[in-house]
């Protein structure tokens, strides 16, 4: 018989003494009333990368994607199972959030798989590859930039990437829809494990810099 | 052009003053060795059951995938995209993890959506829809229950959806060959928005029970 | 000659040291004026679920039917022994009492037997057998939900009994009169023997909830 | 929409903050092992006479039936429903217990009505007559006891009551197997509200006298 991991209870332990104990109206009323998020945000599945802890959101604030290297699929309304599509259906048209946002981090396990396919799937199904292949094109042409370095490329695909989801966000019609009657925004963002940056897209040009915090940080500026 | 949430940079501004600023080597330390979480959370995307919340977890910690409703497709080595399938092959796989846990929630919108389908679709691809169709035996089952009320159908599916779901991890090989040979453990969890319970499940009968708490805290055994 | 059991007389020692011993104006008061609860409740005869207990009530509180399974039958003035019914009128017609809580608990053993009748009754009188018939087109019922494990099933007619005995509670003409002219409140509740939770039952949805036990401590909601 | 009886919640908190918080791991055990009573109780319905009160006793202790005025009715294999000769089968077969007490008290309002039967039933269904006509002919013949005052035939009734229910018990074919192979033995109590005096039969005689609590106070042989 599988025991249930003692580490997460723990953890349940210190969530009930703590937060929950300082936040059980909260969660009563969000239960009662439902959830009302105004932002999705579709992330990596990466342990290091969880969208409440780097925005310090509670309960209610965020509805979460996590799949590999946070992708977007195009819109295809055939009779697969599309799970980040579903996911954006519902948080489009049944939540009605306002805000998406495409967030990305660095040393990311997908993006590097993708880049360095050797031909060896991880199993005989090769789901990592299929998935991947989203961003094949991208990757068998990043794979061409010679002058840089791997690590400079691994980057580069991934915020690439970003900007691929973002523009397969735009081929789901209530998506396009929505975004063109500026009631809904599309953001992308880049998290960088190691130092803890979070770079955030500007939607005109594409680039990623890092956000003004000018107001209590000045020296940060990116 | 579509400014980046200025919440969610607050939020961030949080984090990086109160969490970041502590774990700052942690989080370096795990950029240089990469991730070896031990445990996968496969969770749904609903604001208010975010798996680092609940179990408290740090950066590094929980490799996870949310999806709506916390489903696990069957095995289906096919051409097309399964993004839960890849994030398993890549946890499994990749990352050696030796937990898998499911985690569902009350008032779970897409089980709702199950119990409810009214043949009105939330739009056009109907995402939702084809997504739900992984639990629609169950569903239509669940909606048999002439003797239930609503939220106790709600609350019977969502249940029967994680047995179900872990039913469909053991189709993965890999997963049937490491649970098999006890290196992979199976677990089904149940969060309790309203009042912050967690139900664990019984691996042997597939119940779902207050895991008893009482070691550290005999009092708050509830 | 069979003696009376001793460990019956320690315990009454015990309750003439104590409670009685603080309490004798309070039996004697009720004594002589007689007893004036305004609450009946009907509960299981299960030696863990005793309605003084659990409600922590003293004397002249509560006046209570136990019987096996908490079962209320429906109307039937014939000329049978119905030792319920009878309770009922001298509570409602006798007593004027203004609540009537059913109460009902886990791992009930009246329910258990309802669900595995194997045809074979405890004794040639199969008094169980006829009992839980009361119940029976709900226990068939619930027999049918497939997809649930045998304890989610026994849960599940718990409650459903519960709601059965108040509907048999309405098919009486004084209950159904008092009720109608908000002289009488109907109550459900189901007790967690385990974890020792009260779940009240919502008397508009029939669902069974935990009571906010939050105005006088907000820590203590499980 | 009726609101659940708040007195009961304010006691039910005081049974988790007190009882409950001590006895947590015996309520646990209970649940998981099931229950073992060595003793069923038949009492009556009255707030007064509580047996776990009385008895000071605790969960899985005594398995309670109650009932208006603590009456067993005769063996009646037949098609009706029978409360008290269900949850004795339940106690008998099922429990295996090994005691059982039918305990009366003073003051007892089935067995007043049974002596002062003026024809006006408590209501058309006239449960309560219906009922006690189980000791008609006893409380027909207590009537004419003309010397005595109606205090004192009271009290005469609620004791040959408690004999009648005691030899109603020997109707049932496995009460008197197990009786008379001393298996099981059948006592009867008498509670004085007003006091707080029990009372127990004597099975010999079948006279109700004090028990001898001599150990601790010499000075109360009955």
């Amino acid at each position: 018989m599988d025991m249930f991991p003692a580490h997460l209870l723990d953890g349940y332990r210190n969530f009930m003494r703590n937060r929950y104990s300082h936040e059980s109206d909260r969660y009563r009323t969000l239960a009662e009333k439902g959830q009302t998020p105004q932002t999705m945000v579709i992330a990596c599945c990466d342990s290091r990368s969880a969208p409440e802890t780097i925005f310090d959101c509670g309960p209610g604030e965020l509805f979460v994607v996590r799949n590999v290297a946070n992708l977007v699929p195009p819109y295809a309304p055939d009779e697969n199972y599309h799970g980040t599509s579903a996911a954006l259906e519902f948080a489009v048209q049944g939540l009605k959030i306002r805000e998406i946002v495409v967030m990305g981090h660095g040393r990311c396990g997908g993006i590097h798989a993708a880049l360095n396919n050797d031909g060896n799937p991880l199993s005989p199904g090769d789901f990592i590859g299929k998935w991947m292949s989203m961003v094949r094109p991208a990757a068998e042409e990043v794979t061409q930039y010679k002058s840089m370095t791997p690590a400079e490329r691994q980057r580069a695909l991934e915020r690439i990437s970003i900007r691929h989801s973002i523009n397969n966000l735009l081929t789901f019609p209530c998506v396009k829809i929505l975004h063109e009657a500026k009631k809904l925004t599309l953001s992308g963002a880049w998290f960088d494990i190691s130092t803890g940056e979070l770079w955030v897209m500007d939607s005109k040009t594409g680039d990623f810099i890092r956000p003004n915090m000018a107001v209590e940080a000045p020296e940060e500026q990116g």
